[in-house]
């Protein structure tokens, strides 16, 4: 364990992938201190036992909220619903907190509610800020108490909408989703046996996906009210996200003015890559980059958005990571590149 | 082989994936005796050498039409521009001819040389029948000597969407397409070594696919004239395609009124089966069948299509099995069920 | 389901993998009926909405032995320990049983005991024949009423390694095993999650398996009394297994003599093949074939011998229903090449 | 590019997998900088066109020894023969190598004549290193001009190994290796092509492979003087290897024994760990760490050892950088933990 005087940071809920990661890359963090890890399911069991890749030398402790608090920031991954009390629990302690789970991405108390169900601690949802630095928010996340990480899928897509809806040019978006198993989480189901995911594909949530509002509402504040039609589908990968968006523009534009929009607003991104070649999720592997290419089709004027994450990277833990370097000052992609 | 008295067929270009798998549906088919096999790249090599699982006991040959033309059909499994004069020597012998390449699915000839470059047999494209009988081709296919077998995107694609086009619905639509590396042939490149698709997903033909003229065409005749977006992703698996379509409608329509539509549409189909779940690709791997679902989005009033096939099985050989079964008065699910 | 008016067979445990194919490749058969499927976890369930791919439209009943005892055969496809009472209750109501677990497979109920505990059924043992039809036990399935299904590695194990035992080959050997995940069965658990399998492979059972004494009594069957070196690995594939035996010799014998050793004990076995390629567990994906190969290490005079099957249809259910063939006078193949 | 004063090293064969992973880990490498990289096949591409994962922002040039001999040390990554004419080209240059083919692991050159066919080379057999650390070779790699690179299957089983070799405890031994798809290279061919490869394990070079002397080599060195029979498999998975060695020992021995002789040898050893559980290459993904597992199998008294690493990693690139930092004074982990 680092002595190295940084800020200390826990991780309650280590025992999922998304906090497994965040731990690991808070143990080889040149500045934080990796403090403690907790988990509901494996209290006692050694991180680098469950998890020998990401060699956090570790045990996992039962979250006590008087014992833990004494830290600097934390990062909580728990389910939405379990997140919220933590959190407002570790604000009453006057610690810092990125939540990786949806309680504070959703400015609208009764939008939360209506796709998630009664919310454990609305006081603090105003107080939140939306840690996607890309979309404009450095300086609220710079001093903000509580971080809502995005979701996977509203960071692919808008990172991969955001040029286009601050110029105007969405009238309608479809949004294709596709994504590995990691997204769907460590819970052992039929859903993620080997033997049901292997050379398969299929849709899911095509009801609708709680991801939705998520990825409305911030693409209303870049000033595209639209109405989204987003369909995940679960792939045979481990890990990595790619969406595929279809955009009927507000007016015609050519392909060249496009990738010169994004080409001018991503200029000084250092985690976004812009690219000729249709993006793989192989290309940002571990990385916390998003790729993204855009295409108009000449025949229709769509226009066409293809952007690729790492959903456990980007989609998740290095970006928990990159929003706790902003709140503490140092360089966003320390520990991270 | 088979010595039951039943039509004597030939596959030209059977070392291929396409090739080869006609050729051993037809091996085991109760009626067609499989006759010769010939490919331009493996001559003399078995059959059963070059891919075992399939228990083909032939060594393929050098084509020779004069050799070869004493057959009462062909399969013709060559690529586009080489197929065209193969199937022209076929029907100068009285050969009738069912060709896997793109050369006889577009009517029109102009559109044709668009995407494909110059046409070598112009004058036999409105002699092809379009291979795809759930669309209403039964009749024509029955007497056709040319058949032009449907791309596997478009086999997807149509049967997702007849229903909506029959009933005038269709006033915009997004194809979004996964598939298997097989779809990429077994040419060896760059884009097709295992470490290039495994833990990866990409869109490619992004600019324009060749495959959209031919949905399009037949979206035409069904009554929807749409310019379609369609776009390809190629997945981690070795068989199998699902399209998921976003459809604007051109008027409101309930979910239960969309599935009712499929339903009365497809009653009689022995090879679509309609799936409240959204369907898998491992659901038909290796079968003629087409599983679909659709869902309206009760928010945005799109209609959301998922068709899951084989792409070598129903997307091409067995598709051409059920072909020529309707040419020779068989029951169309002989052998392929 | 057919009303042909051939024997009546049910399948008790019809959820599993091995169950449920059992049921599938039933339903096709040619001459059986199959009669009532049971599962113990999915009571009402449709097995055609668990496993689309089979499409059988039954659903699973709970097993009462009174009702479901009114069959000629059964295939019991419950885990050992479970299996043995219904194995026993339906021989007391005059029904032929297959049994898919381990209780009926070694003949000496106190080695059962030492690697599975308690036996349920001992007085049922000796009655039990092996079900690998190719180790000579043709007579004894026909007339069986309890016929033992192998275990999926003794198969390839056995089949791989029969012609050295009977020659007296077989000094020693060590049996290194590769399998795909449906082997494991349809529990989900953290060992069949999609992301602890992908992009890995790890051997398991390393300080003794199952499986080795069923090995080693069938080996000393054959004539050959060697304690068996045998380690299985767990590979990111569905089906398929795949064995690679190390045997050192009882005395120098040369390669083109081993290959004749097998050639002539294989010649009229319709479900083994012999090839001069190293046997890949694709060439045998979803049939009843054992494909084998040998080569002498010119170096050391190792035999090596490499044979592999699918786990579930040779390993398990096609092997059953070949057994079942047998027990009914059908021939040997039908319903399963 | 780092301008940081440090060595300065070239890469000679960057577009292959092990090429461009060096390439990459001295582009981050806190000390050494990337000074130019080659191509036979690529010259005028950037790597990070090709690898974009990699993100080497380095145009391949063609080789030009009068050029590109003005470095401190060069990693050369050209194929076996190809190699040796390259490695003397730069030692006339007064340049330190590091060679990943085989050209000078066989330190005598008729056994490597008899592998692989004429040596380039031959007076430069004696003053090359054999590149593997923890082999007792530290001392020699730090002031070696020529540091032979090992092999990949060599690196897992001498790891494996070496412990019982010293021990003076193997009689015999059989390995029995797992690779993935990358050990075979970036070649298209059918061999790697993914539909070869997926739902698929064989086992190739059954008739005797290259690596085979090189590890044969080594044992005797520590002590062992063994034939070795030794044969590897080709899996479903991008990276990763996993060697399962079955020996029989010269003496009997506990298992505890064995553990304890492999925690005391490798107790020092920062790229070795040794675990309860059987090892899986997931576990080692991307580390220069191998990771191994012993067990006395208790009723044939044979010691099974189980060793994973990287083949990339540990088996090729990372291992390159370990010998780099060796000979430059480094400390032997910079940059590649």
């Amino acid at each position: 364990m680092p002595s190295n005087g940084g800020p200390k940071v826990s991780v309650f809920g280590a025992s999922g992938y998304a906090g497994a990661l965040a731990a690991a890359l808070l143990q080889r963090h040149p500045h934080f201190q990796l403090s403690a890890i907790t988990s509901r399911s494996d209290v006692g069991r050694r991180l680098d036992d469950l998890y020998p890749r990401h060699r956090v030398p570790l045990a996992m402790e039962e979250l006590d909220l008087d014992r833990h608090g004494d830290v600097d920031a934390a990062i909580v991954a728990y389910p939405h619903h379990a997140a919220a009390p933590v959190v407002a629990g570790l604000r009453e302690r006057g610690v810092r907190v990125i939540d990786l789970s949806a309680d504070f991405r959703l400015r609208d108390v009764p939008t939360y509610e209506q796709w998630y169900g009664e919310h454990a601690a609305p006081q603090l949802v105003e107080h939140a800020a939306y840690g996607l630095p890309e979309l404009g928010y450095r300086e609220r996340i710079q001093v903000a108490d509580v971080v809502a990480n995005p979701g996977c899928f509203p960071t692919a897509a808008l990172l991969g909408l955001a040029p286009l809806a601050r110029a105007g040019l969405i009238d309608d978006v479809v949004i294709d989703a596709k994504t590995g198993v990691s997204g769907a989480g460590r819970a052992a189901t039929e859903k993620t046996h080997y033997v049901t995911v292997d050379e398969n594909v299929a849709a899911y949530g095509i009801a609708g996906h709680r991801h939705t509002p998520e990825i409305e509402q911030e693409l209303a504040v870049l000033g595209a009210e639209v109405m989204v039609t987003f369909v995940p589908h679960l792939l045979p990968l481990d890990q990595g996200e790619l969406i595929s968006a279809y955009v009927k523009p507000t007016r015609e534009i050519s392909d060249a003015d496009v990738r010169e929009l994004y080409a001018d607003r991503y200029a000084h991104e250092p985690f976004v890559e812009l690219t000729d070649r249709s993006p793989g999720v192989r290309d940002v592997r571990e990385t916390n980059i998003a790729r993204i290419t855009t295409q108009v089709d000449a025949r229709s004027g769509r226009i066409l958005v293809f952007a690729a994450i790492d959903n456990l990277w980007k989609g998740t833990s290095s970006q928990a990571v990159q929003n706790l370097n902003l709140m503490f000052g140092y360089d966003e992609s320390e520990g991270i590149s």
